[in-house]
């Protein structure tokens, strides 16, 4: 079944903390037990395999657009961008398709 | 199950026509045929939702890195990216993590 896939890498600033690096991922994990409208919710840290990758991707799957946006917006998700990952965020690479 | 993910975003440099990228899509489609260690293979175009997004996503599903490593120098997948994908790339965000 098609699914509206929302991907997102960052790459984060020199001298972020693995603790702050956790956190992100953390905070993020909460975010399905509180945003129904998420279906499936993937993301890591890079493994290291080529030199030029970014440091961190979430992958998260969502009926439709709609409730895509409703994630997007949830004040839950804004709040872990926001407090989290915005501070240490140096690049981000986005984009929402159409499995 | 656990695998071994790569995501890779491209944005497309100005002047590329649609069917360009429709062969980019196309081309990378015949690969999972060819390259058995693909478990899953999902692209797509940027549905348009958010202005800053990149314009193309490839989400391949591997068992294991070394099963990615091969289909990373797989000629058949090399041909694909340098006969269709860097004539018309401006940009390349990538990583690889597992799920």
């Amino acid at each position: 079944m098609n699914v509206f896939r929302h991907v997102v890498m960052f790459r984060w600033a020199e001298g972020t903390t693995t603790g702050q690096q956790d956190e992100v991922a953390a905070r993020l994990r909460e975010l399905p037990a509180v945003i129904p409208e998420i279906r499936e919710y993937s993301l890591g840290a890079d493994a290291g395999v080529n030199p030029a990758a970014y440091d961190f991707v979430l992958v998260a799957d969502f009926a439709d657009r709609d409730a895509y946006l409703a994630y997007r917006d949830h004040p839950s998700h804004r709040a872990v961008v926001e407090r989290y990952i915005a501070p240490i965020a140096a690049e981000r690479a986005s984009i929402q398709y159409t499995t």
